[in-house]
């Protein structure tokens, strides 16, 4: 974003991250996080609204990556193998990430209001995947359900890929979910 | 609750909503609504822990059918079937509250608290969905996924309810949400 300081925002959230681990997140001020990048408070503030939104500011990358792939699929798939095309690679973008993800989930898990942004979220990435959806071509309830459906696989296959005891990376565990689903909603 | 005042939760529910119709949500107090249900605010707080729990306390009720509905079907129904059954007992809980409904959801619909409230409400009720599956004997993650599914299909349906022109009942609707489901979930 600045040329003077390249990569600023990944090193703002590395930053954040130690501390919030290190000494807490209610102990962390913005001051504490841009000092340990090297960086000034302006910056962050040209990065982050505040320090709730570093544990937040990978959604709408998603959500744009989620639109994105959609938008290049043929509208002849069925619809749930464009949101499966989609879902996955929303999923390949947290590959490599789980250490960092495990710990954003246990800093969101104990804060009401962190987990209360978390849920607005996802409503927010559904909503928007419906809608996109129903731009497609896609008539009503079957893209707003398609939607539903493909975020909780996602969500789901998450809170799997966090606990997974067989180091599995999430887009494996999110394109099993989608056979899941299937075989779920068939009635098998 | 109180012998003396029969259905007093009913009457508070029916002031609460005329009042926040009225004269609008934010403008009505406890009092308000106790003086224009003929009540003490002593058994409004009987009731209900704040004005805002008006608007949520049916979901209580909503879970605690979901979940007995759920325990006297037969284990040995495909577990779709199983929520299916279950969602649409819920469903039928709100036969003839469309007006309500419609009122109820303005309201929600214009404070950000409300909406995240909920949302917390969807994920509440989901969760003891697939925890009810898990004792059921189904494994993870087609507990989870099942649940998810079956309240998105009450919530696309109840969105759709409130719209809907064709004056369609809630039950009905999310039957036929259940078949879309099928059909997208298979390719169709």
């Amino acid at each position: 974003m600045s040329r003077w300081s390249p990569n600023s925002r990944g090193r703002l959230e590395q930053a954040a991250y130690e501390l919030f681990l290190g000494q807490g997140y209610e102990q962390t001020t913005v001051a504490d996080i841009a000092k340990r990048a090297g960086l000034t408070e302006r910056t962050f503030f040209r990065h982050y609204a505040d320090k709730r939104e570093v544990l937040f500011g990978g959604s709408a990358a998603l959500q744009d990556q989620l639109l994105r792939e959609l938008d290049r699929l043929p509208s002849t798939l069925p619809t749930i193998e464009a949101v499966r095309i989609a879902v996955e690679a929303i999923a390949s973008l947290l590959h490599g990430r789980r250490a960092l993800a495990r710990e954003r989930q246990r800093i969101v898990a104990a804060h009401a209001d962190l987990q209360e942004r978390e849920l607005i979220k996802r409503a927010t990435l559904t909503a928007a995947l419906a809608q996109a959806l129903q731009r497609r071509g896609v008539p009503e309830p079957a893209a707003s359900l398609a939607a539903d459906m493909g975020i909780g696989v996602f969500y789901v296959g998450f809170g799997h890929w966090l606990t997974d005891p067989a180091d599995r990376e999430l887009v494996e565990i999110v394109h099993e979910g989608f056979d899941q689903l299937k075989a779920v909603a068939s009635g098998i």
